[in-house]
């Protein structure tokens, strides 16, 4: 059995999956906050599908970029259970997350979640989820002068940023249902990205927070 | 607040939407039956979101085509949920559902589900759903003889489908994460297609069987 986690966004998500599918998965947007929902989420999840913790294998999280508080709750959640339990977690980025409702669509993908503080965190993709643009942090006026072709728009940001795009690019935004992120999407990113696939080592996996490393290549950089 | 209910598959959805956005939706498929998992998994959500039931205003459930008992199941809890609080209840069908995640992508949609006994029951739409085909049933075999362009095939018979077709038409196939149905999708059918958006008369309400349906229509029709 895998149990899939993303408390990167507002919303939170968890999923279970055996060998075969995707038996059961829960979105929840309900204003409190991810340290009093995901625990309590991913216990009843264990219970309505009769399921004990000794049959748990697997551990998949999404580590970011998004709320620094929900993506730490998520995380510490995911390593805790690996912890306790001695089992592999994969870790993946909510760009990708975001990314892979568009995937073999035969379009690229841009994928942008919301950063607060007027910016925007994105990627973009080929439709196989190959890096064009790895992850990054911009403005949104900053995002309407870039070299894209036709490209299919999803992530949080996405209708905010479907009003700036309008006049710059030629692109397609994914309906809204599919917006709504799933964490049983990160069973599927293997598949796509199998170089992305292998267990971390738990002492060593940090948040992916993009913001800090942002403003820690600015304090490296000497003034001139 | 708003409920909606989608049984009609092996796997089962829910999903609680308030004015602004979709607040909690959950899915499973555990193979126990529907009778079982509906009611358990409503009440959790309205005790997880801390919603009362006298908040409930509004109920959007799935009426087929799909699994004969699973399609009952999930009609019976609607209209009893609507009756005894007195709330209007509003019907949509599973190949809507299925066809809405590939809906403004600038291609024509193929919908599909499983009808067992080697058919499937499907529907063909334009980008912004309405009916090129409606909702029919047929084997594999006959689906490969239509005239269709460029168009997405989804809905939970894409995968088997998708075999068949390789050879006859030029297709998208939606990435399999959007293909685990979400009731959630129910609350935005009506921006769609708001010609459909109309309350149910309890009484009146039927599932649409189809298979059911073609049945009586050869029975009708006296023998030459």
């Amino acid at each position: 059995m895998k149990l899939a986690i993303d408390s990167t966004q507002n919303s939170g998500s968890i999923a279970l999956a055996n060998e075969e599918r995707v038996i059961y998965s829960a979105y929840f947007d309900i204003k409190i906050t991810h340290s009093e929902t995901l625990m309590p989420a991913i216990d009843y999840a264990f219970k309505f599908c009769n399921i004990l913790r000794s049959e748990l294998q697997e551990i998949y999280v999404c580590i970011g970029p998004g709320s620094f508080t929900g993506l730490r709750i998520g995380l510490a959640t995911a390593k805790g259970i690996a912890f306790a339990l001695g089992i592999p977690l994969y870790a993946y980025s909510s760009l990708e997350l975001a990314a892979l409702p568009a995937s073999g669509l035969g379009k690229n993908i841009f994928a942008a979640v919301d950063a607060k503080m007027q910016e925007v965190y994105y990627a973009y993709y080929d439709q196989q989820l190959k890096e064009i643009i790895p992850p990054s942090i911009a403005t949104p006026e900053e995002l309407c002068n870039l070299d894209l072709e036709d490209f299919i728009l999803c992530g949080s940001a996405s209708e905010m940023l479907a009003l700036r795009f309008k006049n710059s690019y030629n692109f397609y935004t994914l309906h809204p249902v599919m917006k709504i992120p799933s964490a049983a999407g990160l069973f599927s990113i293997p598949n796509l990205l199998p170089e992305k696939h292998f267990p971390q080592i738990l002492e060593e996996l940090e948040p992916l927070y993009l913001r800090e490393a942002r403003a820690q290549v600015k304090k490296a950089k000497p003034k001139q």
